[in-house]
């Protein structure tokens, strides 16, 4: 019997946290240890080591109900470098454990290719997210406090953007009534909570470069309006400094390790479709003080995830990619061709054709920006060998060459020549070449990111968006990077688009300025930010028993 | 000029925690470090080292807004015990961040006698209250998720008893409306949130002896009710093991020292006025396997904690006090005796004489149960030798000994006396006499509580309540021990009656079965569970600095 992916990480034997941290030259004293396997850095990190400074992004075609296995393969491409003999760090994003409970597996990586101790890390790790979940709140009930205690900044309680959040998929609290029960208990008003994961915190938590940058950006952060429609931020309620001190730990990147003990640094994890997808740039910019090879991730999609990471991640990184691996699967482009999930372990050449353009339009958006992409083809015990040929082939037609990598099998001995290909590519010179510049109008940048790497035609504002655009122009926040909030499932905003769809407009219905993270959101389509439980969810499945043993966690 | 206490904690070299731990007979692989100064105590204890096994309960006289210091004499009586030679471990109840960002200090002791890293201990710690929050509102999603996909238990949307919580104090969130935005969002249904010390989960940590006993518990709560009126436990959604899941490691009880390197064992904070106000069990049991003496704590005043103790903990824990310790102040008897908070600086022996009732009361109750009762005043720099001599005088009246202690200013040093007093105390031979047993009838435990301890006449109870009675005894819960939720300023249930009342009754105006905690809370007065921020809350005078140096947390 295969084992799962919690026995896996189960029965094998981690090495103590201190000795992963001495690998990479750091003493007891430069860490925090949580527990014997986990850590936070203390920063700034002082070591004086010189690197290679390599930085390896790992992205994707387009998710599927299939799976695509981008985190596996992130952790499997680091554990093969360092079986190649190169110091190797991977920096990851934290998951949520909401959706933990709910359906989600695998942002841990999986198989032989996982960060561990995998329940940790995706439980409570060391609190990071329920340190934001707090901050975040706390904020919120300090807005309604100040209304309620007489109002001075004259905040407009219908024109609040601050929600509250919690780390939970909890349909019930989108769209709520709050301050209800007279005088003594807060101004009736419409309220919601999102996710945590998509709270602006989270996001200046990930593109903050030290502790006073994130206060700064805590206090530019957007709370709301005043009855005449002046925006009024944080700091003009004067409670930066509690709401920075609430995430002082929170600031400090965690060292884990994969199963088999490559450095991992797991830190921050904003949602991509609704935020920006990267771990923090501490993370990686640790990761790059430590390491010769960074190996990163970007969340979804490159038209997501990796299209941010260029025009957002890299800006306030301070640092390009020096190669971007592309993650597909057989299974995920035979569903972007048409074949039903249930059909996916069928041969279908055909279909498999069909679909891959939709590999080719990642491709491509990510070569745009000047570096070089090398694909890794996930395989699946279901895949034929003819489909592997077929798209091996296809690949090689788009003139970028393509690896089959089996690290959910066979950990980081499954990845090796993926591994030498990665080192090749970064030893290429390489300019980047960035998408937009900060003086394009909002409109222009998001033209450029729908036409250059969605493939589509352009934007269309709403009357609401259009009308906000000339609101931000007046306050200037024009000249921020867009976040598009976008379906991760299609190159398009409707989620039913699959393989490389052309011709088509992205609708813009809202904009939110985050001012904090530094970045404006347009929202399309219908992008949740509360996520809720579905009809089993994975909760009821769990156990624990009298020793403490997990069960049901995947 | 004064330190304060933040300052006094930052400016005091702190051992590892490695060796607080080697100290008591725990080796690195017994504990979970959480940085070098705080650390998880392993599950169950192994050491096998016989000790005295002596427990001293610290309580007080009901709270004033002049301070009674209670956390602080508990600390400084540990030094104390330690100092004379003693194998001492301090046992104390988490601080809630909610009050922290509010108005209050001081659950961590004050000035030279108290528990450290106090900036960690106040803030997040080791994450216990985020766990609690995150399994209660996992449960709250998870009981609305179950109404959204089908409601197969026919739960009443009307009657669920499980509200959601947070760890902030946000009166915007005590009365609202979920649910909201239409079919896919959920079920529109009034609820509210209460602070995480509040959740009957936090009883249930605090009252568990392990994990399987926990597992039993949370799956013993009451969630609500049918639309038939039949009672929905936890157990009957099948998510017993997922919630115990996510409390595994706020289980575990946490090891700290005070500033004079006495271990303290700080783990799990009900509410007093809600729940039961002493920390958990585990904490207090570890405490004793590893020292001979002991030294806990009950919340507020010795009417609420300290009979919760006697009638709802000591029956958990198996374990009787072997002393306690009743704390009173000058100016809080003087604010007791009419003195208003601006003139407690004053000497007044009349008022304070015609306060001294309220100890009394607190003595007698404490005695009912059969241990040695002992009086520490702790001294403010504005008690005057007049006062003093005055109180010692009442307190030998009353067949009691009193001690003056000074261990804001002199730490361990300033408890000598008490120290010695409470050792011989404890080698007294005493028995100890519950006050009432499980079989009599709630109205008869809730009797025995108003006149035995408080002083007044009896209870009094609403129609809605009589009524809940009728059902409690069809369902069979009339057999549990009652959780009294009172005003902690008054030994009545109206705050504003101070001193010692006579002749009053209690009015109960509704229960709260806690079935996982294993008792009924009956809920008298205008009891809150989700404080609100003050006009000037603590957190605008926070801050941290470029270095990570935090200011303004007291």
């Amino acid at each position: 019997m295969t084992e799962t992916d919690i026995e896996i990480s189960q029965n094998t034997p981690l090495l103590p946290i201190k000795q992963i941290a001495e690998r990479i030259g750091l003493s007891a004293t430069d860490i925090d240890p949580y527990g014997h396997t986990k850590a936070k850095i203390h920063l700034p990190v002082t070591v004086d080591r010189p690197t290679k400074q390599k930085l390896v992004l790992v992205t994707s075609i387009n998710p599927t109900p299939a799976g695509e296995g981008k985190s596996t393969v992130t952790v499997g491409l680091g554990d093969a470098l360092t079986r190649q003999g190169k110091r190797t760090i991977i920096a990851l994003r934290e998951p949520s454990l909401g959706p933990v409970m709910g359906l989600k597996g695998g942002a841990t990586g999986g198989g032989h290719a996982q960060v561990v101790p995998m329940e940790d890390i995706n439980l409570h790790f060391t609190g990071d997210m329920h340190a934001l979940t707090e901050a975040h709140d706390t904020l919120a009930a300090l807005i309604d406090n100040h209304i309620q205690q007489g109002n001075e900044l004259n905040l407009d309680p219908r024109q609040i953007v601050w929600k509250r959040v919690l780390d939970i998929n909890d349909r019930e609290l989108r769209n709520i009534v709050v301050g209800l029960g007279g005088r003594t208990s807060g101004e009736p008003r419409q309220d919601g909570f999102d996710i945590t994961v998509a709270s602006e915190l989270m996001a200046v938590l990930c593109l903050s470069k030290d502790l006073p940058d994130l206060k700064h950006r805590v206090n530019q952060i957007l709370i709301g309006y005043t009855y005449d429609r002046q925006p009024v931020y944080v700091r003009d309620l004067k409670v930066g400094g509690a709401i920075t001190l609430l995430l002082k730990d929170a600031l400090m990147p965690n060292l884990v390790q994969t199963l088999e003990h490559t450095p991992a640094i797991i830190h921050g994890g904003p949602f991509a479709n609704i935020a920006h997808g990267c771990n923090s740039i501490l993370a990686t910019h640790t990761a790059m003080q430590l390491a010769d090879y960074t190996v990163t991730e970007a969340g979804f999609g490159a038209d997501l995830g990796g299209e941010k990471f260029m025009d957002i991640t890299v800006p306030a990184l301070g640092k390009t990619p020096d190669a971007v691996v592309v993650v597909a699967t057989v299974r995920a482009l035979k569903y972007n061709g048409g074949v039903a999930k249930g059909d996916l372990t069928q041969e279908n050449v055909a279909a498999l054709l069909k679909g891959a353009p939709n590999l080719e339009r990642h491709v491509r958006g990510m070569q745009r920006y000047g570096v070089p992409v090398i694909v890794a083809i996930n395989r699946f015990s279901s895949d034929t060998d003819s489909e592997i040929s077929a798209l091996l082939a296809y690949i090689q037609e788009l003139g970028v060459t393509g690896y089959v990598t089996t690290v959910w099998a066979d950990g980081g001995a499954g990845a090796i020549d993926l591994a030498d290909a990665v080192v090749e590519a970064t030893e290429e010179s390489s300019q980047f070449v960035p998408l937009y510049n900060n003086q394009d109008s909002l409109t222009e940048k998001m033209t450029k990111i729908v036409t250059e790497i969605y493939g589509g035609q352009g934007v269309e504002l709403s009357a609401k968006a259009s009308r906000q655009l000339r609101t931000f122009a007046q306050n200037g926040w024009d000249n921020l990077p867009v976040c598009m909030a976008k379906t991760q499932y299609s190159l398009s905003d409707d989620p039913k688009l699959l393989g490389a769809p052309t011709g088509f407009t992205i609708h813009v219905r809202e904009f939110a300025p985050r001012l904090g993270a530094g970045f404006i959101v347009a929202l399309t389509g219908n992008v949740l930010t509360m996520p809720g439980l579905p009809k089993h969810p994975a909760a009821l499945d769990m156990d624990i028993d009298e020793t403490g043993k997990i069960t049901g966690l995947f």
